[in-house]
Parts: structure tokens; sequence; C-alpha cells
């Protein structure tokens, strides 16, 4: 019951309201949904995850579910999503973090420096939303390919290590012509196949050096082998494929990277068309927000005050302000920003308090970012279903009891 | 090694320097320390913590290893260390969170309220160091009785819950007359004793009921048990006793509690005097810092550029400034403040970068708040042991090898 626009046309949602909704199908989905997140073990190379607040589609990937996000700004890592495209090195390699080494190259000075040569460089801390490219997958009725992920392949999540910019400038600055940051990851690749065809290796403007780090510590402690550690690229804004796991070369280049999952992997392409180098890559995220709580999975709602709670982030951009609203998006209310402001990279937490009487309620939320940007309506279609923003795609039908 | 100074007179310390602290019964602080950290199980009501970040003192008080804090800011809540007055009461009452009940006195309309219905009146998030009013006690060279923290029974935590100053409000304000917000806990008390000797009742000035919580949520999950959960009040600012677990009774009173634990425990008496009601009460925490990178701990640290880093608070005032020194206090840089800032409650973390060369070296740090309150050198002696902020005591003597 989580969910239940995704099944039903959009025009037939916003017209018929709670009161419609109950009365079809609303069995059948009941059932869809919880099929879906029906209790997986979580594989034993993540055991120390906490197991009640995940959905494990697989075992590379994990969700949060949305009743398991609380109001504390930070993603607790036991909490946190995963998503893997290759299974993860073997854990020799975080034996000894500091002897980890990255090869850094497209500067004047190309280097290979290690982990403990990067921490006594410079440290910086950067609190950012890590999401999946597919975050919100599960909400197209398409149903694309894919991990059909809610709300939960995202966190908020602080991240320490050396600022990319400063890594560049020690040896002796990026190289001229070059356009990309270009990040290679560390995973062991399967044998027999082209290294292209698997690696996973991704482009970013070179923009977006700027405020990336090459970080060490996730959360207070060194990064788990699952999320990346020793050494993992971060590039705040940038959905989660854009963040290089156990990254073992850092370039400036002039292309992009010739690698499938850059070149045809993570594109937005029209609906039934494939991915590839004409379309559009996933990287800059947009602003997005979703409600927490009530939901249904956190049992039945009283009538009376009723706090609506949720997330709001704008991808490159702080949020300016976050609106809720009771009815399914025909009337709104402005929201109140909760908590600590951890940079504009980071989700600031909402509340909205409303006055509920016994009923079903759609509760969904829109933020906006400080440029003026709104968050959608409707999700942009596309054939991955990636990049899922839509604000009634998001919506929450709860029920109210007297 | 981590800690040398506490068993040498101060005034051979500072004129001494590293070189001759070497020579003179270093072996012997080097054992007493090994031995203080020797390492136990951590017990099974917290099984859930990282044993390797801690030092287990005994079942109800366990510290965060100094080398153990990273530079995210928050202090994950596995690291976080434990003192419990009494042992926590049965898991039964974590069970259903949301029946926990707390009553609310000394209001027009005094009221028993569940944190069901606490939940709907309203949410705030406070990002606070909690720290042991005993923190630093093993740096006391008169070795006070009760637990001989270094620098681990503090963190810096985020809390989720509702404002007292909402609560008040919402019965009808405060009663006329009232000086004090005193907090009952709900712990089991022993048999056959007088219930005031044993339970933990704190009274902290009406004043600290402005940025107060009754809170339900610590970094981002459900209080777990060991920390206070269900329901913990929050009192930004005071140290650790002041925030009463399993909180059963929130009461504004005229006086102060005469529970033992507040008439003479945590009194600041001078040495040899015991504490009673005539000494000052342990509750505002002051500016304080120290270094949790280098330590001994830690490792070797190699000559050249070293990243020396640490965690500053101001109490219930933000910090200006952190200045770190590498010569035991003859000289001073100034720092800088690294990562989001989180509130004037939060600790700032500080990174300062200096050139070593081979040999030993005294680190550590001075913070000033935002009021121009400098922490001080030494330590106010006291019976007790408490509210230890010198950075004379806090200092770490490293090795740099060439």
């Amino acid at each position: 019951m989580e969910k239940t626009s995704e099944f039903l046309p959009r025009r037939h949602l916003l017209a018929g309201g709670a009161a419609t909704l109950a009365g079809i199908g609303l069995a059948t989905v009941t059932r869809a949904v919880h099929a879906q997140s029906a209790p997986k073990s979580v594989p034993s190379y993540v055991s120390w995850k906490d197991s009640s607040s995940l959905i494990v589609h697989s075992n590379t990937t994990i969700e949060t579910k949305r009743s398991a996000f609380g109001t504390s700004v930070i993603t607790p890592s036991d909490q946190l999503y995963i998503r893997n495209n290759l299974p993860a090195p073997d854990s020799a390699i975080v034996a000894d973090r500091n002897a980890w080494e990255v090869l850094v190259e497209g500067v004047k000075t190309p280097s290979i420096l290690s982990v403990r040569e990067l921490k006594e460089m410079d440290v910086e801390t950067t609190a950012m939303v890590l999401q999946c490219s597919g975050n919100g997958r599960g909400f197209f009725p398409t149903k694309p390919s894919g991990t059909p992920w809610q709300v939960g392949a995202a966190g908020c999540v602080v991240w320490s290590g050396v600022p990319v910019r400063v890594l560049a400038e020690s040896l002796g600055g990026v190289s001229a012509g070059m356009k990309f940051m270009t990040g290679t990851g560390g995973e062991k690749l399967p044998d027999g196949l082209d290294p292209k065809s698997v690696i996973v290796e991704r482009s970013v403007p070179l923009s977006a050096m700027s405020d990336a780090l090459l970080a060490w510590e996730m959360n207070g402690q060194p990064i788990p082998l699952a999320h990346g550690g020793p050494l993992r690229l971060i590039v705040p804004g940038y959905t989660g494929i854009n963040n290089i796991k156990y990254i073992k070369r850092l370039a400036f280049t002039a292309k992009e990277s010739d690698a499938h999952i850059m070149s045809h992997g993570y594109r937005l392409s029209p609906p039934g068309m494939k991915g590839g180098p004409g379309q559009p890559s996933v990287q800059e995220m947009t602003v997005k927000s979703w409600i927490n709580s009530p939901s249904p999975e956190r049992g039945s709602v009283k009538a009376g005050k009723v706090q609506i709670l949720g997330v709001a982030f704008g991808g490159l951009r702080a949020v300016a302000k976050v609106e809720v609203s009771i009815d399914g998006g025909k009337t709104w209310g402005l929201a109140r920003l909760v908590g600590p402001d951890m940079g504009q990279y980071a989700w600031r937490q909402f509340a909205f308090a409303a006055k509920l009487v016994a009923g079903d309620f759609i509760l969904t939320s829109r933020a906006t970012d400080v440029a003026g940007d709104v968050q959608p309506e409707l999700r942009l279609e596309n054939t991955g279903g990636y990049n899922n923003t839509s604000w009634s795609d998001h919506a929450v039908t709860v029920t109210v009891v007297g």
C-alpha cells in the first residue's frame, strides 16, 4: 500500500482522489508492492547492515525502507542503500587502507599516490545526497529493466577526503585542453570479456572537480568496502554511479570515457530506444523531495494533528522551500525546514503539521531550489527509468482512523 | 603513550619539552595507560557497538578511543560512549516505543503524554555534544574515584524530538514561580534502598528549556535502550548526566531535586572535600578541544606535512576559533574549521597542517568560543574529577620518524 499511483493513469488519480482509489484494484497493488519488499536476508558481505531497515532486491541492490528514514539529516551507514555494478573487490584491499594507491593523470606531473599520502595533503568534509540514478524507477508504469527502487536508493552521507582541486594543484595543475574528470573503479573484472564492456569508468564535466573529493571516510568511519572503501571519488550533486568506488585512476581527460557504462549506460533515452552516445548522460541531480512519515508501513494514523515529515534536496543547488499537499497535489502549504543545514549538497528535513480527519489522504511534497527550479509533477519518461523526480509518483496514500 | 603530561609537574612539562619527557619515566606512563585501555569485551546489551573503537572500563562505562574519532562531525552510534548510573531498564520498554509515557508537571495542565502524542505535537532536530561530566578525569594526577575517562566519554550526536518549550506551551505554560526543569529517569531502582539515594533525577535552570528536547531519535534511528530510549531529555550544552534517560517525569519546579545525585553528586568540590549542596553543580559545559590525529595509537608519523585533526566545542556557545601548538603550548597557529557547521551545540572539526621533522612533538589545541572565553591551560582541581577542559592535559605526544 505504500505506493498506489504507479499503476493508475495520472488523470484518474488526480481527478478521482483517495475515495476512488480505495475502490479500484488496491488489493492488487498491495500484493504487488508487498511481493517486491518481501524480506530477503542481507548478504554476508554487508551483514553489519540493519536488515530491518532494508529491502534486499539482490546481493548487490539493497534499498532503505521509506519507513526507516528518520529526521536526523544523516542516513546511518547501516541503513544506507547498496548498488554495486560489479561485486566488491576482495576485502584484502581494506586490510591496509593507507596502502591503496590511485594513479592521477591529465595533470602536469602524473603520479601514483597512496591514501596515506592523500591524507597528509589536505582534508575536507562534505555532506551529500548519494542517490542511485535509478531511484524511483519502481514508480515507472513501464517497468523498465533494472532494480525497481522506490525512494530508498538514496541517503545523505558525510564524506571526508582530499579535495580534488587541491590534489590537481599539488601535481602542477590540470593539463591544457582537458574537459572531463574521469574516474576508474578498482573492481576485479570478469574473465573473458572486453574490459571496456564491464569496467566502471565514468566521466563528469571538469567543473565538477571544484567540490569533488577523493574520500577515505564515510559517516565518521573508514568507508566500508561495500561503499567503495578504501578510496572513493565523491562528486557532490551527481548521481551515485559517478561516485567511483575503489578508485584506482583519476584522470583529467579531453574526451569522455569510451567504457560501455559511459557511452551506452546511464543515458536518458526516449521510451523504447536504447541508450547511446547521442543521448544525455545521467549525471547532475535535480530538485526532489518525498515524504517519509506517515506511511502505511508505519501503521495507522490517528485523526488529529499529524506531523508530515520528509526530505528535500536540490542536487547541485540548495533547497529554498518545500510545499506539502494532503490532497494529491490540488492544494499546497509551506513546510518548515527542520534541523541543521549541512550545506548545498545535503538534504534538508522538512515538517508540515496537518489536522487530519478520518479518511484516506494522498500526501506528497514539492521542493523548489534556490535557482527557482520546481520539482515537477510528471516524471521524464525514459527507457532506463532514471532521474524520477515526479512529486505525484512519490506520493503516499495513508488511511486516517477516527 | 597517548597521554604523558598527567604524571608530570606542569612546570617541568612546559620547560622541558619533548626531549626531556622522553627520558623520565615514560615507560611507566606507557604501561599505566595500556593497562587502563586493555581490551575488554563489549557487554551483551550493547553487542551492536563497534568494539574495536571502544575502551570498556566496565559494563556501564565504555569510552570511544581517541584514535577512532573521524572527521565527519557526527559520532556514529556504534562508536558512542556509554555511561549509565544504573543498569538500563528491561528491553521490554522499547518493544512499543510509542507507548512510553511521561508525566509533565509544573505546568497549568499537568498531563501524562505518550511518545505517540509527543511525536504529533512538534519535531525539532539538534546536533549536540554529549559529554560525560567526568570526561578527562583520567588526566587528573590525583586519580579521583570514578571512571578514568580520557577524551572519549563524548560524542557529537543528532537528536530529534519535541521542543520542551512547545510541550510546556501546549499544556498552558510553566506555572508561576518555577525556576528549574527537573527530569526523572525510569530506571528500575535497587530494592531495599531509599529511592532518593539512587534515583537519577536532575534539575537544570529553567532557561535551559529553551533549546531542550524530549527526544525519541538519535543519529537517524530510534534511541537505543543503552542511550536512553524510548525517550530522553536532551539539554544542549549541559553535561551528560543532565540528559535524563528513559524519562518518566519532566517537572518544572521551584526547587532543585533533593535526590542524592543532585544534592551531593556531580558537585565541583575543592580537592579533599566531598560534594554537597554548598558547591556548584556540574551542568553547563565550557569551551574545550582536543586533537584526535595524529596519536600514538594510530601508528608512526612520517616526517613531512602532517594534518593535525581534532574537535572543538563551546558547550552553550559556538566555537569562534581553534589554535594548535606542536611544542606543548609555547607557540600557537590558527587551525582551519572543517566541514558542516551543525549549530552552536555541535562540535566543529578542525585541521592544522604542520611540517614536522623527525623527533618528538607535544601536540595540543586551544579553542575560543564566540564570547571570547578561551580554553584554559590548567584544569580546575576538584574532588570528583569533573569538567576537565585543560589544553595541557589533553596534549598528545607523537614521535615523527624520518
